[in-house]
C-alpha cells in the first residue's frame, strides 16, 4: 500500500522480518516438540534456539538467495544453516515441508492483523456511543429514500450506526475463530513424514489446534470468510459516510466535516467546505471490495494445492487490512470533530411541516373516523391530500414552473427578484392545523374529487371540534410522544 | 429473469425457439455454401430447406430427447432428422462440429439484444437533448462534493449526462465491432473435416467474416469487453439517477420522480414521494456488475475449450440485457415525468450567497489587488473569510449547538420556538455585499488575525471605491455574465 | 432462473403466492401479540384470521393492484382489506410500517432456502464419507502444483474435500445465526407508533429475536455473510470438480464422470467422454460469485433506508440458492456414479519411478549420510539428481527434442514410428534402485560436477551396502510405512 | 505494489515526482496557451518557465504542506509560488480549477504505462510468432474438456494464442483512444473562468483534443473499458498459463517450465519441478480481476464530481499496471525457455488410438455405409462403440476396479506387481484397425445389442473389403491429412 494510506503496524506484521522471525519461531517450536516428546534431546534444541536467536536472520542474504533458488522457504533454511553446524543441522527443518512453516506464521498474522482493526472498531464504537449519549435529545428528521420520514433523534441514528458496527464485529470474530487451527502434516497432508504427535505439540506451543483434513495447505475456505467480514466493515463505514454526506449538503447542512483552520477546500473555490473525508472513505470501500474478491478467488486450487494464492495473499491480506484500518481512522477522525447543527435539524422539521407526523395522523384519523364513516382508505388520502396540499407553491413558483426562462438575461431579473423576496411565505403551513381545521384542497396531483373533499373537510371538523380529540390531534405532533420508545433502544443497546 | 423485470424482445431472442431456428439457418446455409462451392447439388439444400422448414421445430421433443443425452445440438440434429429421408440425412451436419452451428446463433443473438439496448440508449438520449433544449436558461447550483460549487444551468447538467451516454454509446460500438466474426472451422479449429471455403461463404451468408485462430468455439475474449460495455451503461444511468435522488430529498426539492395520481408513497406515511425508480435503478446497476463479473471469468477454458461457460452464458447475457434495459426504461419513465422545480434552484442559488462566484471573486481580488500589494494567497483567504462570515448563525442557533437539549420535554420547546420562528433572519447576506462593503469579520473557523482583517477591510474599501471596480465586482455575480460560455458546449455538443 | 437449473423448492419459497402468505402470517401474529397483551380483544384476532385464512390471497389482483398503485405492499393490503368488514379493517396492518411486514417472512424464505442447501451438503458429504471408507486402501499419488508428491490414498484425499465441506457448512451456520433476529419497529425503527414489547411478542410468535438497532429495515450487514458462505460452497465444489476433471483427463484417467448407455459425448467426434458436468460446476461457481457481489453491495443504503436493495434481493437471492444447491446436486451425481479406476493409480505411482518418497529418501541420506561426511544439502542434490537421471529420456526422443520435424510428411513417418514402438524402454527405472547402487549420472540439467557424483555414488554403496540401511530404504517406498498415519486422519474426522 | 511484483517503469510514472512535473507543464502550457492567444505577453510566460524549470519541485516540502492543507493540488500551487515574484504569482493558476490542473496528466500518466503494456505484448507476441513457426509441424493431441479430440499441431496452438492475445491488444487500442480527450473547463465544467479558446489551445500543446461535457472532472466512463482491456490480457495470459500447466502434468509431459540448474522445487520434495510461473500467472489475473472491479466502481459519482475516484485512482491503476506487466513478463520467460516434448506429444496420439480421426472415421462409414443400409447414427454408434473397446481394461484392471485392496499391506503388494509389471499390453490397440476388420465387441458401457454388433461388423468388412475404401480409411489417421488446413490459418495469421 502506497503510504498515504498505510498503517504502520501492519506494515510491520507483513514485513519480511517478522514473517521470517515467525518461521524462524515455528521451527523452533517442532524442535521443542521433538524433545518434549523425546524424540530429540533437549540439548539440541537449546543449542540450536540459542544459535539462532544470537545470530538474526539476515534479509538481504535471504532475498538474494531466492532470487537464486526461486524459493523462499528454501532460501531462509539455507540463510539460517549458515549459523549452525553440521550436526544440528540434520535436525533443522527436517521431515517438514515449506507450508508446514509457514501456514502457522500466516495465521498469526492474520491474528495480529485482526486486533488492530478490532482495536479501530472498539475506538470508533466508543465514540459513536458518546455520540448517543450526548444527542440522546437533538431531534432530527428520520429520512427513508432520502425523504423526511418520521422524527427521531440523532442519538437513535448513532445507536443505528453502533449496532451495525457490533454486527461487523460478531461477523469478524466469527469468521476469526477459523484461525485457530492450523497444520504441520506435511507435503501432502498425511503425515508422510511427521509423526501427528509432533504436530499437536508443536501448535500447541504455537498456539493452534490440528486441523484434521488439510492438504499441502489449509484449505482456503476458512480464510475467505474473514475477508468477507473486512470488507462488511468498509462497506458499513462507507454507509455512515454516506450519511454524513448527505447531511452536510448545503444550504442547511445538519452535519459538516471538521475542518482545519488552515485547510483549503478548492484550488478554485475558497468557500468550499467540501466532505472529502467521508468520500475517501467510499473509495476505500471500493478498494476493499477488490482485494477481498481477490482472496474469495483463491478457495480454488488443483487437487493437493497449487501455488496460485502466494502472491495475492502477499498483496492483498496487508492491503485489505490497510484499507479498512484507513476507513476506520478516517471515520474516527470525522466523527471526533464531527460539527452537529441542531439549529438545522430543527429547521428541517419545521419545514416537514408536520409530516413527521403523518403515520400517526392517519392512524388517529382512521380511528375516530371509522365512528362516522370514514373508511382506512380515506384516512390515507385525507392525510396524503394534507400533505400535499402545504407544500403546493405559491404563484411566483408556479408561474415559474410552468414558463421556464427563455435567455440568460431573463436568468439574471430571476435571480435579482428571488434575492430580494427569497420566500413567498413568512411562515410554514402545516398537516397540524389545516387537516382539524379542515382546511383541505383539491390538488393537481392526486385523485380526489372536489365533493369528496368537501365531505372530508366538513368530517374532519366535527372529529376536531371535539376538544379531547383534539387535544389528542396535538400531542402526536409532540417530540415527548413520538420519541417515547427510544428509550427502549438505549436500554436494549447501551444498558442503560 | 423474473417477469417483474424482463424486456419481452429479450425473451424472445434469448428463447428455445429462436434459437433453434438460428441453429437450423446455420444448417441450411452450410449446405446452401457447399452447393454453390459445388460440393453438393443444389438441389439437394432444396429439398433439405423445404422439408425442415415446413417441419416446425418441435421445442418440447427436443428438450426431452436432450435430457436423454445430454447434449443439446445432438438432440437438435435428431430432431431434425426425424423429417429427412435417409438420403438426405447424411448430408445434415456433416463434418461441422456442435460450436460451428451454435457460435453464429450466438453472436446474431448478442447482435440482435444490442440493436434492443441501442435503440434504448438512442430514446434516452432523444429525452435528454430535449431537456438539455428545454432548460438552457433555467439556472442552477452545480455542486461538488454535494456542496454548492459554481452557477450552471440544469440543461448544461444535461448535457454532461447525455456525453456520458455517448461515450458509454460508442464503446458499446466499439465492443460490438467484435460481434463480426464467428466461425466453421471444426472440433478444434484446424478444419480437420470442414473447408476454409465452406466456412468462409457459410459465414458471407450468415453476415460474418470468418475469425482465423479460433479453437472448438470463439475466444471469449471477444465478448467479454461487450459484457463490459453494457454494465456500464448501467452504471451511468445509476449515476444519473443519483443525481436525481440528491435533488429530490426534501425539504427543497429541485427535482420528483414523476408520482401517479393514484400512487402510495407508503403504508404507514401517507405523505412520502418516494425516489422508488431511481433507487431501483440503482439496484440494477448492482445486478448487471454481477452479471458481468461472471461473463468475465468465461474467458478462461482448458486448452481446446471445455463447456464451463455454456451456463454461464445461458443465464448471464440475457439477465444482463434484461437489468441493462430495464434500467434505460425505468430512466425514461423517470426523465419523461421528471419534476423539474426552478423556484427552488433559484433558492438554493440564493442560499448560497453569493458564493457560486467565489471563484471569481478570488480572481478579481488578486488582479485588483496585486497592484496595492494584496498576495494571492490573501485574495484567497479574503473570499474564503467572507463565506465563513455569512454563513456564520444566529445566537439562537449558536447558543443551540453549544448547549444540546437534555430531554424530550426541552426538545418539545425547542420545536414550537422554532416553529413559530423559522428562521433568525429575514434576508440573506452575501459575498456580493460583505467583501466590496469591506465588512469582514474574525471567525473562531480560520485563521485569520483582527489586524489583518482590518487591513483587509480598508484595501478593499480603496478597491471598490473605484465604480469601475465595483461594477466589474458585481458582473460577476450575474447568470449572463458567469454563463456566458456554456453556449460552446450546446454548439460542440448538439451542433446548434 | 432459468427452468434447466432451478430447483423446485426453492422457486416455491421464492413464489409470489409464498411470499404473500407469510405476509399475511406477519399480520395475524402482530394481532395475535396485541390480542395476548390486551390492546384488542381476542375475538377481533381470531375473526379477522377465519376471515382471511378462508379467503384465500388472489396473486393476480394483487399483481394488478400493484402495477396500479407502485407499491406491492400496499397492494397487499388493499387486496386482504377486500374481505374485511369495515369495523375489523381499522386493526389491520395498524401501526406498522410494510417492512414491519416484511422483514420476518423474508429471514423464513432465506431459513427455508439455507434447509435445502443444507440437506444437499449433508447427502454430499454422506457419499464422500463413504467414498473415504471404500477407498481407505486404493492408493495413488497425491499432487501439488498437478506434479506427483508423495503417496496417498483415495480415501484420504476424499477426507480433505469432506473437511473442505464442513468448514464451509461451518460457515453457514455461523452466519445464518444472524437470521434469529427481525424487526417491527416501524418506519424508521424507533417505535414511533408501534410498542416494543408487541414488537417483542410478534416476534416471539414467529420465531424470532427483536433486533433493536434497526432502520426501518434489518441492517443488510447480516445477510452478506450469508450470501458469501453460500458463494464459498459453490467454490468448494468446484474445487472438487477440478480435482476430478484433472483426474479424468486421458489417455490414463483416474477418473470419469458417469456417462449414460445412451449419451453423447460430441456431435463430430464419437469417441468423446467429456467432463461436462464438473464443467459445469465451474460455471455455477462463476454465477454464484456475480450474485453473492450484488448482495454484498446491498448493504449501502441512505440514512433510515432506501429501496435499492430490494429487487437486486428478488432476483439474486433466489439465483444464488438455484446456483448453490445446482452445483451440490450435479456434484452427488458425479460422485456417487464417479468411476474410478485404481489400476491406473497404480501405474500413475509406478511411472513416477519411485519420487512418491524422495522426502522421506532425501531424510535418510541426511541422517546416515552425515557421520560420513555428507552434508543436508548434498542429500537434497543427491536425491534431485537421481530423480533428474530417471526421466531422462532415451535416444529416440532425445533427437526429436533436438530437431523438430519439418513437414507434414516427417509428421506421418514419426507417427507411424510410435505407434509401432510407443515407449522404448520396457520397464521403469527407479530411484529406488538407482540411489542404493550408486548409479548416479550426470545431468546436463543440474549443476553437479562430474567428481561430485562420483564421490556420492561411492558414499552411496558404503552406505547402503550395510544390509540394514539398504532394508531401512527399502522400506519407505512401501506403502504401509508411507501411509501408516492415515489411520489418524480417520480417526479424528470420521470418529473411526 | 510490492517489490516483489512491480515495475520500475510503472513505478516511475506513477511517482509524485512525475506527476508533479506533468501538473507543472500543464500549468505553463495554460501560460504558453494563453501567451499564444495574447492574453498575457510572451515574455510572462518564459520568466515563469525559466523560473520554474531551474527550480525543482520539492516533494518533501510538499508532502509537508499537503499533510497541513489536506489539498495536494493546492499544496503543489504553494509550493512553486515560493519561486515566483508576486508579479508573476497572479498568472500561476489563475482561473483554473485542481483538475483542469490534473486531469492531463493522468491520461498521460495512462498513456505511458500503456506503451508499458503494449510492448510486453509485442515482444510476447513475438515469442508466440517464433514458436507457431518453430512448431509448425510438431503433432499433438488438441484436446477438448481434456480429452484427446482431434489431432493438431503445436504451432496451431500458438495461433491460437496468439490471435487471443492480438483480439486483447486490439481492445485495448480501441479503449485507449478514449485517451485523445482530456479538459480544461474549470471547476463544474462549463468555463465559468476559463475560455474555451484556451482549454483548446493548452490541450493541443499538451496533445488532447477537448472532451465537451465534462464535469469538473472527466467522466470516469473514459477509462473502466481501459481498465476492462488491461484485466483482459491478465486472464488470456491466465488461460495460456493454464494450458502449460495441463500440459506439465506428469507423468508424461508435454511441457515442462523452465527450472534453473540450482532451483530447488519443494523443501521436502527434491524431485519436484513444479509450475510455479505460470500458476503466479493465475494469481496476478485474480489480482487484475480486484484491481479492475475497484475501478469500475469510480465511474459512480455525485452531480459535478466528488472525490471517492481519487484514493482508488492513486492505488488500483499502478497496481494494475505492475499485475498485468507482471503477467506478461513471467509468461514470456515460460514461453522463451519452454521445454517441449515432441515424443510424449506423439505417445500421447498412439495412446488416444486412433481416435484423434474419429469424426472423420464416423464421417467415411456414413458415407459408405449409407448405399448399404447404415444410418446416420449408426455410423456414429460403430465409431463410439470401437472406441470404447479398444480402452477396454485387461482382466487384472477390470479385477481391481471390482475389488478394491482392503489393507495396505495388499496395497504392498500390488505395487510391486504393478511395479514389476506396468501394462498388460506391450501394443496399443487402435480404431484404425479394429473398424475395418469387424471386430467390433459388446460394451458393458453402452446400449448396443449383440445382433446389431455382429451386422456391424459384417457389415465393415464388406465395405472395407475394397482396397479403395480401404486405402481411403487410412488416410485419414495420417497428419498430412488432417493437418492439410492448417496452412490456411498460417497463411492468414502470419501472411505465409
Amino acid at each position: 500500500m502506497i503510504q498515504r494510506y498505510a498503517n504502520k503496524k501492519i506494515d510491520e506484521i507483513w514485513s519480511d522480518m517478522f514473517k521470517l522471525n515467525l518461521w524462524q519461531k515455528t521451527e523452533l517450536m517442532v524442535l521443542k516438540a521433538k524433545a518434549s516428546l523425546g524424540y530429540i534431546q533437549w540439548k539440541t534444541y537449546e543449542q540450536i534456539k540459542k544459535i539462532l536467536e544470537t545470530n538474526p536472520i539476515n534479509v538481504e542474504w535471504w532475498l538474494q538467495r531466492d532470487k537464486e533458488i526461486h524459493h523462499d522457504l528454501n532460501a531462509f533454511i539455507d540463510e539460517r544453516l549458515r549459523f549452525l553446524p553440521e550436526s544440528l543441522q540434520v535436525h533443522f527443518h527436517k521431515k517438514i515441508t515449506s507450508f508446514d512453516t509457514e501456514e502457522a506464521p500466516f495465521a498469526s498474522m492474520l491474528i495480529f492483523s485482526i486486533i488492530c482493526v478490532d482495536e479501530g472498531l472498539n475506538e470508533l464504537s466508543n465514540i459513536i456511543v458518546e455520540m448517543a449519549k450526548k444527542y440522546r435529545y437533538t431531534i432530527m428528521n428520520g429520512r427513508t429514500h432520502g425523504q423526511e420520514a418520521e422524527m427521531q433523534t440523532f442519538g437513535k441514528r448513532c445507536l443505528t450506526w453502533l449496532q451495525d458496527l457490533r454486527v461487523d464485529n460478531d461477523n469478524l470474530k466469527k469468521a476469526a475463530t477459523n484461525l485457530k487451527y492450523s497444520k504441520l502434516s506435511g507435503a501432502i497432508g498425511n503425515y508422510g513424514s511427521i509423526d501427528p504427535e509432533v504436530e499437536k505439540r508443536t501448535l500447541e506451543l504455537l498456539g493452534f489446534d490440528p486441523y484434521y483434513g488439510a492438504t499441502q495447505i489449509m484449505p482456503r475456505e476458512l480464510y475467505a470468510p474473514i475477508a468477507q467480514a473486512l470488507c462488511q466493515v468498509a462497506q458499513t463505514v462507507d454507509k455512515i459516510a454516506t450519511a454524513i454526506r448527505l447531511g452536510a449538503r448545503s444550504s442547511q447542512p445538519i452535519f459538516q466535516e471538521p475542518f482545519a483552520k488552515k485547510q483549503k477546500g478548492s484550488s478554485a473555490m475558497p468557500h468550499k467546505k467540501n466532505t472529502i473525508r467521508t468520500e475517501q472513505i467510499e473509495g476505500m470501500a471500493r478498494m476493499a471490495k477488490g482485494y477481498f474478491i481477490m482472496i474469495m478467488d483463491n478457495i480454488k486450487t488443483w487437487e493437493e494445492r497449487a501455488i496460485e494464492q502466494s502472491c495475492v495473499e502477499r498483496v492483498a491480506w496487508p492491503d485489505l487490512f490497510h484499507t479498512v484500518i484507513r476507513s476506520i481512522d478516517v471515520m474516527k477522525k470525522v466523527l471526533s470533530g464531527l460539527m452537529v447543527y441542531p439549529d438545522n435539524m430543527l429547521l428541517e422539521i419545521v419545514k416537514s411541516r408536520g409530516c413527521y407526523a403523518s403515520s400517526e395522523a392517519k392512524e388517529i384519523i382512521r380511528e375516530l373516523g371509522a365512528p362516522v364513516g370514514l373508511t382506512t382508505n380515506e384516512a390515507y388520502r385525507i392525510v396524503q391530500l394534507a400533505a400535499f396540499n402545504i407544500f403546493e407553491k405559491g404563484n411566483r413558483a408556479k408561474k415559474l414552473r410552468k414558463k421556464l426562462s427563455q435567455s440568460l438575461d431573463k436568468a439574471d431579473d430571476l435571480l435579482d427578484d428571488f434575492e430580494q423576496n427569497p420566500e413567498s411565505a413568512s411562515s410554514y403551513a402545516s398537516i397540524k392545523y389545516i387537516i382539524p381545521n379542515g382546511e383541505l384542497r383539491a390538488s393537481e396531483q392526486l385523485d380526489a374529487a372536489e365533493e369528496d373533499i368537501k365531505e372530508w373537510n366538513a368530517t374532519l371538523k366535527v372529529i376536531f371540534g371535539n376538544q379531547k380529540n383534539l387535544f389528542r390531534w396535538y400531542k402526536i405532533f409532540r417530540p415527548s410522544y413520538l420519541l417515547r420508545n427510544e428509550q427502549k433502544l438505549y436500554q436494549e443497546i447501551l444498558g442503560e
